[in-house]
């Protein structure tokens, strides 16, 4: 029942803050988190310069040998430059997505593109399947024809989806990636949970596996059920921006807000959120 | 954690066989089984003639007083016919799907239609929520402004969806319908589940609950592994279809086939699913 | 360059108005209409009464020859009904949607549906693919595997996707559906439309095929652009109702409203689309 | 009615050929095509680096004025540099896609990204509207919004859809993208086509245009289905690699092949594709 947890890039004036992220994730492994996902799409990681991922890499790398590192990318040049800088460190995998982007990709091709990875890197290779992002599902039969996928993390909000990659690559570490189905994956069996909600409320994600073991459901369910209140609230909000104001909140870690493409909330859209923010964490007791 | 079943209408000979349900009812109610949700998707009940689902609704509630009706048909008169029906006897409540086929039916319109039930009928009703029938989701906003909604049964195969009516409807019972969620359902906090899984093992769903109940959830799991198994090996042959065969494999009640529009499989079909499906048995010794 | 017309079915005081239906039909086919195509999704075909579907029925076949009859339904028994009572009729074709609301059915299931009608009728049976009410698409490749399809209505707001069909089976009539594609459906090579247009504005699809015939491409495009707009209009009060308010507009035919479970527009709907409809016929001149 | 060729990009022993796109840029001007559309989806854009990109740009713009210049990426400093450069020259416009990836952007978010752009433009900004790639469509509503577009490419495989960006913004240059609708596009009054179809077959776009301006429809809906096959065709083989053959067999071009991810094809596709191509060819008479 691991948990690991997608670490928001912290970015402020025009530059990632190497130092903020080091100590975010020393504060998250304090607190119950098992290993950091670096570079993933909660941490913008599609979105970064091949610089700024390398020095996320390495700023995680230096601070914990739990890093699966996240190389996906459009362009091809930093994905292998990616996978090279990972193959110097040491660290639990790679991971990455289906070419995204392109909508006439095929099955055949997607194969070609995880098979060639796997020959460049010296470490497992794990499948990141994110459909809403990518525009396709690399479904159980392709992922078993690549040959070489150690694990997956699995983002789509069907705990069944999930299951079936444990069914079909039994050796391979399974996780799901939605805030919405921690509960699910402590009880169904797969090996943990990729999830963004472990940036702005670790102790909560880490109260849910505990109850999960001492057997108590009913205060798991509610833990879960609080949690998909703050991603819906999110949500209104664009996502990622909000999570930066939910670490503030929660964490009281500063992290500046997220990278153009993904701008950050204006003053009126922040003073939105946090007025609702407060009410929620009074009303659930967070 | 009740288990409700929409359960299977046994046709044969080109009639319903309303004994044949009586029997197979109290059989369930005899293996850890609830309550029957009567004319349900499972029942082919919008594919049935008025008669038909009178006869079996009759037949349900001199067997048991547990019995949710299913009254949504694309013929109003059907519909306000089954909820007049259902008025003389002594059942839970009676269910409706928004109004399908129809592509441009707006929220407005649904909330009408809901109402009007609401008005004709002198027992609560259930929301039944399948958007992959109906075309449409009756989202938890457009649910409560119908402002009578007593129950819901969410065919939605995500958790987090069934979740929200409970938070939004605290008093009203709120049921998953995937045979993939029947454990996510008891743990999340649902009011239970209504499965096709129930008509062909009762047992094993029973089980479930009874593993949950005593904290044995590496049990749990493993039963809805198996059950996951079995809803994949159905959907390769049309669902419904499968289900026939499955009831007769596990069960040994022999309740003839589905009525057409949804045919019955051919010969060769036949074989070929209870091959797989004596193969798939024998490995999770079910 | 047909015209065919999915005639609105007259529905007043509980009723269907076949009188009214036969002088409408009449009045269509002063305007340029080639054929009708009676109990259609704008006829609210499949959520008619067995009878209702006959009455309308007669009353078109004994006004013209050039009917086409949807016989599709979810209740089988009404399916074979209505052909057995169009083989006693001289009409040019049966159409029939695939089984919809199931939502497992199989390729090879839609394939035995086809040939299930084709052997019962005495006429040519044409598809009616609307993959937005009935949740599947039947495709090029299942349509041929029927063997018997002599005719397409393509409901698919795509033009190649009808061009599709015409090629595959180039002896079918082939239709496409939407209010949108009139002038695309005649420069494409089509056999026609069966749009819901021609009911409150025959004379402008009719004009949009003069236009195309004469060379007026110009024209056609206006035309064309100007029913687009009312076809917004008319979803943003979901659909049907709408249509009938435009044909009491357009052509001073009243028709009632349509029938549950599609709700008549209440009194501040109707006027609010009056309102904006006048506005729009005198900004596009109609 | 203009035609734009989104132009393939020459890629060869893993560089891009800057000379072989301007003479390819010139072939192409020379037979009917308008302007050409720089680093769109056919031409890899959003997957190349940076300096590709504006190699691309100067090889395209010192041979013809007519240049559309595509600067979307999901690294915002190559959207900025992109600008930066496209200012230094004298070119018709820049277009961009909205951010792409990332599942959660609010139509608040696209809006501050388009004004982002214009801010920083001395160009006119296009709308590229690719919602199978980009997960998102920017309708017509947030189009408006943003208060600077001044033109569109919209692909998207309904003519209305795009029609309705000529209504709101009738001063925006409107074209349809997709190879499918150039004869619905030159008749329902856009403003042209941007087709990847340009780059294998211009003369046969050229020929569609002449032939609706000569009021010769049933040649064009000839041509147009030709132009339908080979979509088809390419479709089987992942779109753009095939795109590479059909050029070296038509125009006897050879610009290489496509960049990874996207892969170029193996030699048993290559084959396979080859073979249905000439097969093809000789059907169509092309």
């Amino acid at each position: 029942m691991e948990i690991v947890v997608p670490v928001v890039t912290p970015y402020r004036g025009g530059r990632v803050d190497v130092d903020a992220y080091s100590q975010f994730i020393k504060h998250l492994l304090g607190r119950g988190v098992t290993a950091v996902y670096v570079a993933g799409t909660t941490g913008l990681g599609p979105a970064l310069r091949h610089e700024e991922r390398v020095a996320l890499l390495e700023a995680a790398a230096s601070t914990t040998k739990n890093v699966i590192f996240n190389v996906s990318s459009l362009q091809y040049e930093d994905v292998v430059g990616a996978v090279r800088e990972a193959n110097r460190l040491d660290i639990i995998a790679v991971a990455s997505t289906a070419p995204f982007y392109f909508p006439s990709v095929t099955p055949r091709q997607v194969v070609k593109y995880f098979r060639d990875i796997c020959q460049k890197s010296s470490h497992p290779l794990y499948l990141y399947n994110i459909p809403s992002a990518v525009g396709r599902d690399v479904d159980v039969k392709t992922a078993g024809e690549v040959g070489c996928i150690a694990g997956v993390k699995d983002s789509v909000e069907e705990i069944a989806h999930t299951v079936r990659y444990k069914k079909a690559l039994p050796n391979a570490r399974v996780y799901n990636g939605s805030n919405s189905l921690i509960l699910a994956s402590f009880v169904y069996g797969l090996d943990g949970v990729v999830v963004s909600a472990g940036n702005y409320l670790p102790e909560v994600v880490a109260s849910i596996r505990e109850a999960v073991k001492a057997g108590e459901l009913e205060k798991a369910a509610r833990l879960q059920w609080a949690l998909d209140e703050l991603q819906m609230l999110a949500r209104d909000f664009g996502g990622l921006p909000a999570i930066y104001e939910f670490i503030r909140e929660f964490q009281g870690f500063d992290l500046g807000g997220p990278k153009p493409p993904i701008y950050p909330l204006d003053e009126e859209e922040r003073a939105a959120l946090i007025q609702r923010l407060r009410a929620l964490r009074e009303r659930l007791k967070l």
